[in-house]
């Protein structure tokens, strides 16, 4: 999709408040991948404050609401792939397991958990964005 | 704000990845009202459900489910309140205390909690409009 | 109220365990500021062992355990503004939003979350035990 | 301890802001059993409240919170019997084990969680009673 | 695998309490399908207790903790998923995916949360064997 | 129990998943000490891990993860205690409520929360499973 069309699309769903992307396992239908890329930008500022800031104390906390907030990325994810996507998406997009897969682990011990590395919340807000990018063309298919 | 305004300035947020909003309590910075919204939209969504479907185990899961999503919005809706409002918004948007408070019992006993009826959850959605509104403005400050 | 009739009417509350006051979001009604302080008391507690302690370990689990603690400070704190406290309270009362909000404000970054002064948690002390006394008399009243 | 006694020792703990009674695994020190018979009135009021309304869905949201408020009762409960109580005072109070043993399952299936009768509530707080009696004793030694 | 040799292989594991297998995010490197499967069971066994008792309160109980224990289940299937099997594991095993993918919906909305059929559980109980066994195999190898 | 008669038991277990062993407070009749093992398993491996890497981050995320799993090791042990064991178990063992209280202490700040000494989780685990063995015996009477 080209970035005016990406403009455009975006344009048309924050304006449009009667349209609802559910998230809840009744299911209520209501979801939204920002709840998983508002965690790990969460995360990213973490690890920026934590490069700024020498003092012990205030690390350790960057690194207990890290774990947390990291864990709360996984939880978004994991939701979306088990109550969101379909059959007939993953037969549409057959990279849809191996992406989760990866995002979930980026926010893990091999990514944002274990490492105060800016880099890793990078790949993972990418990876989220490949996973946003899916969504919303299937919510429009 | 004019319509126009407000479309560009959301452009200008969706598209820009590097301007971030926080919300955990490092401070991370990083604070959206859509955490709040999600949730709400999620709860009108089983509303809706529960007056579609009379089945009784499908009403008592819109129950339950209701009840933990309430309490999630009154959650996004508190942290924004205490960690992201600060004494010089509180003297700029002088309703803003009254408007969290109401905002926060819509979702509880007297509203989306106590009650199955749509209207609840679109009082509480305007509610948090109104918060929505003002928290961008705070942004652009 | 003067000291006096403080005792006498915590005396009163104390012996009487047939008066309740309730706080979980049915309403149960049963409220109690004491929830708020027993958690308070431990933070500061826990401060206080902090400082008397330099072992590093002993340290990151007072980090580790205060951040859990001020944030149960917080929610019973949330649960009184919105659950126990109605129009009525806030017009009698008007400095009640702003005492709320500087004391769940004490319970965070800016406070007991994100300091080991033992100063800190007093100043968080002190205004629960102001919550307290304006909780008590519209009880009474 | 005769009532006067225990009158004083009360107007002397609650007038006493610096004496603390631990509860986290710090441990901090401040345990008060006040936290558990805090959610067993809850419960006490939960149960009243489902008799005196049949609405189905506020009977739904009474098992739900119940539920909740019961298990809470029982966590207060576990954290005094493990974390408060030393060897020495399992050997002053011989019925100590049984006491919590019996105390936490009145507040489980077989009690509050599995019933709506306000005797099962009852006996909870009357089994809460003992402890605190004997809890504030210990303080006292 | 032959049935000999996996009992073999059970009693090798039961009777070696050195052996363990990881499942924290630290990594610890404990991880046991074990957990999932005994909240699996514990959801078939308050289906079948729900067949069985028609009074409505016991059923709302039934109704809200088989909701919990099926999202234990997820919970733990998602744990194995991202935080134990890796890249060689999916690359030898490529129903991998789909299968992580079809238990999770199992104790989902469309399996065991929306329904109080036992055989939606004995199918969710059927779906974790099969990651058990190629667990264990990955295990040995 | 001679320890070839243990093994059958244990193959007999293992190898009928028809056999199940309660543990949610409806109560589903599914328990299993296992579900306290694993995490005390994994405070260990989490302990070793800590030993042999000095990384000041790893540590403190060691620490953090000790913690939790810690506290998951008390609550499985509380509600077999509290929900599994009857009075009868109780006369047949009067040393239980002793090897729970002291197992729970165990996982707590005078044992692996507060420790980081792999002798401390031996322990935990020796008592855990003198725990399986009785827990075991009721079963098959």
């Amino acid at each position: 999709m080209r970035i005016a069309d990406r403009l455009l699309a975006t344009i048309d769903r924050v304006s449009s408040p009667q349209v609802v992307h559910a998230h809840c396992d009744l299911p209520c239908g209501v979801y939204d991948p920002a709840q998983a890329r508002i965690e790990a930008e969460s995360v990213k500022a973490i690890i920026e404050k934590y490069q700024q800031n020498t003092d012990p104390e205030f690390r350790e906390r960057c690194v207990i609401i890290k774990e947390q907030r990291s864990e709360l990325v996984k939880h978004h994810l994991w939701v979306l792939w088990t109550d969101y996507f379909k059959p007939p998406h993953f037969e549409k997009y057959p990279q849809l397991h191996q992406l989760f897969n990866e995002a979930t682990k980026l926010a893990g011990a091999a990514g944002t958990k274990g490492s105060t590395d800016t880099s890793k919340a990078d790949e993972l807000l990418a990876k989220i964005e490949e996973i946003n990018k899916i969504f919303w063309e299937t919510k429009q298919a």
